[in-house]
């Protein structure tokens, strides 16, 4: 018998609002590969729970006696512990050229945490807000609110900057070509964040990569899409 | 006997000053397949020469009968076609991996030409220059020199755009891992134009994309440093 796959999965103050695309990335990550995984809603300051990780940020994932955390160490994990299962990265090469998504996905979002960061804050645990209010207002040297203040005169700026994904979606319906790989994971889960805490349209209806999107949102019967859009 | 490939290369009033990023892609993946090339010196105004290629663009390579064009088509055609040379890609999902680091190139190139633009005008062969001038005047909207003249004003922005590429070479020497890939030569290749049209300093030299910008300068018996950095 496998020991079962539990994950810390970051929650709002609805437990089942899990809205942490570095979180997304592992679900999405253990779904490909067919593996069951128990999730366990985590909020920011429950940092005592994920102790045993050594460090204080979700993802952990924790099979048997081995606490692993950051999402491209547990899908490096995954990737090696289950060898069975559909390679998330295609092979070796795979897995070195799938590192680099991982690095652009990390850059969207520290783009997209300007749209959405006062957004984020609403859908929190009141236990989480004072925490994360105080330590994003240090981060970014203002208040939630005047960070997102700007965000309409900034769209259609970030909209173009997608414009390298768009070309490579024009020519293959998937990152990882005919099917989804963990590229595909890691770049969706920045978007699928922003969609699970904020109703600021960052993609048009009309975008590829809006359809692209949609095709994850289906994906493993519609897992991504089992968290509503924010209103 | 297989026939000799023949790739027409951009090249500029100095023939040996080749510069086209989209030709450096293709240079660097036949050193990587191990494949003998007669290079042709080609000027933008000779249309006639590759019109068998059906357009008038390089890189335009050709294999006894068969004339391909565009940078990805050739890459993918030395692929399928030399299937016992190291592979470019590492496998089918690296090929679709491969896809968008060509994508994110072609992004970075629209950047860089607004560094550069200028100078390539400098290097020009003078049957060139009129050319030059008058289509990339049209596209721009604006003269060579004033697309660059702000161009010290936006270097560091344009730095700091690349920390994404420079969080995955913190972790491994290159986006192919241990050693390069299509997808390196992709990127490199936009520096290595603007290594050989411009002297102006686009990386510092602290870089970690300056080392790996000089170990694939160092690559195949430093085929990319044949050609000297702009003065």
């Amino acid at each position: 018998m496998t020991p079962t796959l539990r994950l810390y999965d970051l929650a709002g103050k609805d437990p089942d609002r899990r809205f942490s695309p570095y979180c997304w990335r592992i679900r999405l990550a253990l779904a490909h590969k067919g593996l069951p995984v128990e999730t366990i809603p985590w909020r920011f300051t429950e940092k005592a729970e994920i102790s045993p990780s050594g460090q204080g940020k979700v993802p952990v994932l924790v099979h048997g006696e081995r606490w692993i955390h950051e999402s491209w160490a547990i899908a490096c994990y995954l990737e090696d512990a289950f060898p069975q299962g559909p390679s998330l990265f295609g092979g070796e090469s795979g897995r070195a050229l799938s590192r680099h998504y991982s690095d652009l996905a990390d850059g969207l979002n520290a783009v997209i945490i300007r749209f959405v960061l006062a957004d984020i804050f609403a859908q929190l645990d009141p236990g989480d807000q004072a925490y994360f209010r105080k330590t994003r207002e240090q981060r970014f040297g203002m208040s939630l609110e005047q960070v997102v203040a700007d965000r309409e005169a900034r769209v259609d700026g970030f909209r173009a900057s997608l414009s390298p994904m768009r070309a490579t979606l024009a020519v293959q319906p998937f990152f990882g070509g005919n099917h989804p790989l963990y590229a595909d994971y890691a770049l969706f889960s920045s978007f699928q964040w922003a969609r699970c805490v904020s109703s600021f349209a960052l993609l048009e209806a009309s975008d590829p990569l809006w359809a692209w999107r949609e095709r994850l949102l289906d994906a493993f019967d519609g897992l991504a899409r089992s968290v509503p859009a924010a209103e």
